[in-house]
């Protein structure tokens, strides 16, 4: 019983069942596989073997030879190992143990046990709870992950509640002594974030409040073990979770992580004595896990289209540079919401503009698509301009001679007599009148990173001066955020120039540490002396003194664009979360993923501490770039100086 | 009148003079050449030159244009210009200011001084006090470091007792707002410490703690303005400094750091009026300057060997792989102190061992020196036998084939008929005895690191039972440091291997955080079952509530070694600053210099902080290496994991 042959669910789809105890391996495995799981969580070492020091067994040269501490390798193929067992580690082992024969014991124990792992080529080790300052450990999991070829390591962090735990503070590294994150983020600091480590979840019967499960987000946690005691019972004497629970494993679940689920006592018993009880209880809670994933709805297609692109960074656009090809245009053009925001907007705008009187008198108002790449948003203004009665006379812009071929049949085809095609670069344009509106879609996931601001200063000058333009103003915005994953990826690359790139990504494992603020404005059109779209802005996210502890691994941008206010109208069209802009269907506008602006080295933000951040615009003579630092909880570097690593041609 | 015709004072033999106002340039520098100082420090731009706002300047087309806002480049020839005048910016720049417009024109001047600077080529430019948080003012910087070929930027950082600032301190960075090092500290995180940014200390009246000057030893200091009003008046009416500034500055201009003279406003005056009465009083505090540069003694000998070493990385030697040069042992043995050492440990040991009575019987001790090379323990050890008249048979074991024919030819030159060379590793010879004494010189600056424990357990068992090892133990120490130049020296080879190895040096720009803590000790002979020479210690220095921020770069390492400990004596050899040995002439041992272990990213220690690290000493089949990682005041990666980076080989 396989969980569901859903693709949209990825890792989640693997479950498997943990057991503390495991006599006979193979016929353990073969009950787990039988009762419908995937993997078995197995101990590595026999649980009798206690490695005794090595000086006491050198003391005594007669003994017999000790027996060999795990099982053999042939029990089991080594695609059953590397698939279907995940290794834990004994539980005795305290590699920082105060006690130095202990730590000595600890430390060769967990060497031979994860070497062994790494024979037989595992696909996970689940180690124990890390410990705030465990630097031991943290050497030898380190040591292991540089050597590694394919091994993960998931180390298991309790889910508490921080409320519950006494709340005292490291005064020297600020650390909540007692909040099993915090464990973590040491270990991950010391080993400076390796991919191959990730976090199991272990689940009991409290949880945290939402904002402490919500930073798991963008950690890589891998899996999750509910334990058997956050199970209660319902009326009809079956395991079930509380809604929380539920709620938070979905979410989980939604994010592709695994559930090993615990054996009881009796059910690891079952394995070794044929007791058929403990198993029944077991795959009773696993059931109602199967339950719940099934619960899970399907991926909308949207989803589905975009479940290639989550956590997937791309370079944003260089449209000034480069010209769109064709599946480009196709993709922006799939999102209705985003033309019925233009649509809202122009009619409002014709409205105002244009009274009934001089409407019905046949006035006619002058609109310039500038960017009108294959036509949407002059088939947006047509339909607004029959809809309010307000005739247009339009001319499209367009720099891409590909695309410019696209709008000449699409007006031939379509009989637009009063609609004139451009083929020319906005910035140089020639058009034989002015304008009345300007229309443009020219935004980027951080509103002027793909360079509206300079595109719409150049054409402004065929405006009329009481001409308007739509947008008329963009806001962007961001938020630190939590993300291992992006922030790997762009590690991965080896080089600074990808830890100072800002990348679109469909955020999927991604928490914000604070709700993002307010970063630049631009209005158009632009009647200062002297038009400045340089831009400094110091941002201050205040966090509440009992807020967590987490870690910034960059910020996520989104903006918001104001098409059109008027008394007619008020048309926004944003992806800022609190203002996202919704589709005719209650979806959200998927034309923008958000940006990413990643640091070079992870910040751990202190538990009820500020962040601060400084996000430069900078113009140069042929081209646009951010800078961006971080100054609180403490100064870092700045980054992308002079847009050495990335910048936007003008 | 240059201060002195001296070499081992490098930078500090040059000395300048600051002007606020300088009508005549040329004039004003021939003057200060004339006065016998080297360079002079000038505004780069006009003083009255304030530049307006862009937008108020566009207001006005029919405005006259502007006058040029600095001299022009043809006043000096490009000589002058980049070796005897170093830039000052302009005093109302501030570009964290909070009004936009202010912000804007300062950062358009101070670019615009900047970019002036470096067309001139000038050594250098002095740049305002920075602000803590002042990120705009640090990203400017940061953008001309990036762009500077050779002009340095020397920020001038005001030297005030922090007792007497307001002690508010900023929760969330943990930085002490009012605090100009603080200040500094953050200007140069968000520059990452670039090479060419550096600072020049103003010296006021008032003078901080000796702590909180020794802080800026470490600090790349590259100039000191010492302010009118830093000098008293003696009784004969002349310029003085207090007993604490002189001790300061000496320490300084013994550091190599420049002296500009801030000429008062009666001296500036004197540049366009051809008064000399304020010249006058400004030459008479920089006689004096020149007198307290004068009073610097003379390097010894020793120091001016040394000065080529200051500061400077070597590699740790690898004994054991590499056969030393001839040079190298010269080196060594020319430090008598060593030696002497030696010596006494031995007679101390020749005494307990043989009574008068046994001695006088004709008892011979059979002593073997491990590592001979060319001989020096064998006449410390001969010297010994002679001076208590117990009589020895000794055996030179060295595995250095060069290094055994110098000791051959020497026993014959010499006509030592008790001594025999064996040409064999220790650790592999077979000697005809077993004896009562073994002395070695294997140690290295941190004690075990050229693995002295490895080579002595390997050496042992020509040990008799009771027999004694010279040394008998040694014990490292590390210390948490600020050393920019030592750092940016590693950081120089652009790879994370150089920041992860550590290095010999002779510390000279260095101060230490903590006063040295205990780390690893070995004993010799060891007679534990199993032998085990890898070690883990965690260190954790205890600051006062009220100590001062710091930078730490890294930490600094040394040795106590205790030859010989009994009742005929107790000595040691040791350079672990409290436990110095001090040569027959007074003069510190000099044969090892501290080791330096680097630190990937320099860590900001707040004031009142504590620092815990962690040292490990790892050994794997063919090679010994350390790990080593901070855990407070904040969790960085763990260095030199396997030993990926540096290792000595077995």
């Amino acid at each position: 019983m396989p969980l569901a042959r859903r693709t949209d669910l990825g890792d989640s789809a693997y479950a498997g069942l943990e057991v503390d105890v495991c006599g006979d391996l193979q016929r353990c495995l073969a009950d787990t596989l039988a009762g419908g799981l995937d993997f078995l969580v197995a101990p590595l070492a026999h649980p009798r073997h206690r490695r005794p020091s090595a000086a006491a067994a050198s003391r005594d040269p007669s003994a017999p030879a000790p027996a060999p501490f795990a099982r053999s390798d042939l029990l089991l193929n080594s695609a059953q190992w590397s698939s279907q067992v995940v290794g834990k580690t004994s539980p005795w082992i305290d590699a920082d143990s105060p006690s130095a024969p202990y730590r000595a014991d600890s430390e060769a124990a967990l060497r031979q046990e994860l070497g062994w792992a790494a024979h037989l080529s595992l696909h996970a080790v689940l180690l124990p709870p890390p410990r705030l300052g465990a630097a031991n450990y943290a050497r030898i999991v380190c040591q292991f992950l540089g050597a590694l070829s394919h091994t993960a390591l998931w180390v298991r962090v309790p889910l508490v509640d921080p409320a519950s735990l006494a709340s005292a503070v490291d005064a020297c590294t600020r650390r909540r002594i007692h909040d099993p994150f915090e464990a973590w983020a040491f270990l991950r600091a010391a080993c400076e974030g390796h991919p191959q480590l990730g976090v199991c979840l272990h689940v009991g019967a409290s949880l945290p409040s939402d904002g402490e499960l919500a930073r798991w987000i963008g950690e890589p946690v891998r899996a999750i073990v509910v334990a058997e005691d956050a199970f209660t019972t319902n009326k009809r004497g079956f395991p079930v979770l509380p809604k929380r629970h539920q709620e938070f494993l979905t979410s989980m679940l939604r994010r592709n992580v695994q559930v090993p689920t615990p054996a009881e006592a009796a059910a690891q018993a079952a394995a070794s004595t044929g007791s058929r009880d403990g198993w029944h209880s077991t795959r009773r809670r696993w059931e109602y896990l199967v339950y719940l994933f099934r619960k899970i709805p399907d991926a909308t297609e949207q989803e589905l289209v975009e479940a290639g692109y989550r956590d997937y960074l791309q370079a944003p656009l260089q449209p000034l540079m480069d010209n769109l090809e064709s599946a480009t245009y196709e993709t922006f053009e799939k999102d209705a919401s985003k033309y019925t925001c233009y649509e809202e907007a122009v009619l409002a705008c014709l409205r105002d503009r244009v009274t009934d009187a001089d409407a019905a008198a046949g006035k006619e108002t002058v609109l310039m698509v500038v960017g009108a790449g294959r036509g949407p948003l002059v088939r947006a203004s047509l339909r607004a301009s029959e809809r309010c009665g307000r005739k247009l006379r339009v001319y499209a812009v367009e720099k891409n001679p590909n695309a410019v071929i696209t709008l000449q049949s699409l007006v031939a085809a379509e009989g637009w007599t009063n609609v004139s095609v451009m083929s020319s670069d906005m910035r140089a344009a020639d058009p034989p009148e002015k304008a009345d509106v300007l229309v443009s879609e020219l935004l980027g996931s951080f509103g002027d990173n793909e360079l509206s601001p300079e595109c719409l200063d150049g054409a402004q000058r065929f405006l009329k001066d009481d001409g308007v333009s739509i947008p008329q103003a963009y806001t962007s915005y961001l938020a630190p955020v939590t993300c291992a994953k992006l922030w790997n990826d762009a590690k991965a690359y080896g080089d600074l120039a990808h830890m100072e790139t800002p990348y679109v990504v469909k955020l999927h494992r991604c928490s914000l540490i604070a709700d993002p603020a307010e970063v630049f404005t631009f209005e158009h059109p632009n009647h200062a002396d002297v038009v400045d779209n340089s831009r400094y802005a110091k941002l201050r996210w205040r966090r509440e003194p009992r807020s967590h502890a987490a870690t910034m691994h960059g910020f996520a941008g989104y903006f918001d664009a104001k098409l059109y206010e008027g008394p007619a109208g008020n048309v926004h069209c944003s992806i800022y979360p609190p203002t996202h802009t919704m589709g005719p269907t209650g979806e959200p506008m998927f034309s923008w993923f958000p940006i990413y602006f990643p640091l070079r080295y992870p910040v751990h933000v202190p538990a009820g501490c500020d962040v601060e951040a400084h996000m430069w615009r900078c113009i140069g003579p042929s081209k646009v770039w951010y800078e961006w630092s971080v100054t609180a909880p403490d100064v870092g570097p700045i980054h992308n100086v002079n847009g050495r690593s990335y910048w936007v041609g003008l």
